[in-house]
């Protein structure tokens, strides 16, 4: 695939998660995976899915606007940086946020998710 | 420097440069750098900055409003992801903006733009 199809295939596939299974986000993390949430800073994919399923809120629905992509250098990472916007269930008004990846190849021929900073877009 | 000193130190080097000498910014890219303004794809430092110094506005000002970052991986590399407004000269509203750069190392111990992403989060 080429790397505007992996960044959307990704894409599609990590707010599908996010918003069916959060806990289903697990695979995408390794040890060496990092989150920032809203200037929190989180090590380590077990301790990033802790955070993400006991956010304060259990159902949501992402809808995205914009997604660009770059090969991130010679180790055959991609940054992947995401606008769009997220609805909270019961809520009427949407929450407009910013987010950007870093994936990163496995030996098995998928990419991992080595970077993520996820920020809301206040009005 | 840590690196949250070396990311605000290079934000505030950045934006300063951009409103008051937009044609400085051309020591911070090299030939390797890839930019996307508004889904544009860009390569190169004399290609980004030619793009950069053409924006069809002469004066601006950038307000910083989140600078989170991370290492990005075992080369020294650094993500530095911004998010602000930005007000046109002559121009009463301002335009949320979110920004993402990948800076890595120079041998002279620096650091340069391999990968700037620019999108304008409309309201």
């Amino acid at each position: 695939m080429d790397p505007e199809s992996v960044s959307k295939a990704f894409v599609e596939h990590y707010y599908t998660t996010f918003d069916a299974n959060r806990a289903g986000l697990a695979g995408l993390y390794q040890d060496t995976s990092m989150l920032s949430f809203e200037g929190e800073k989180i090590q380590g994919g077990s301790a990033i899915v802790t955070k993400l399923t006991s956010l304060p809120f259990q159902q949501c629905k992402h809808n995205i606007s914009t997604v660009d992509s770059q090969p991130s250098g010679p180790a055959g990472g991609m940054l992947v940086f995401v606008s769009g916007n997220l609805q909270l269930a019961g809520e009427q008004h949407v929450l407009k946020f910013s987010q950007m990846f870093h994936l990163m190849p496995t030996p098995q021929g998928s990419f991992y998710v080595q970077n993520d900073i996820f920020r809301l877009n206040y009005a």
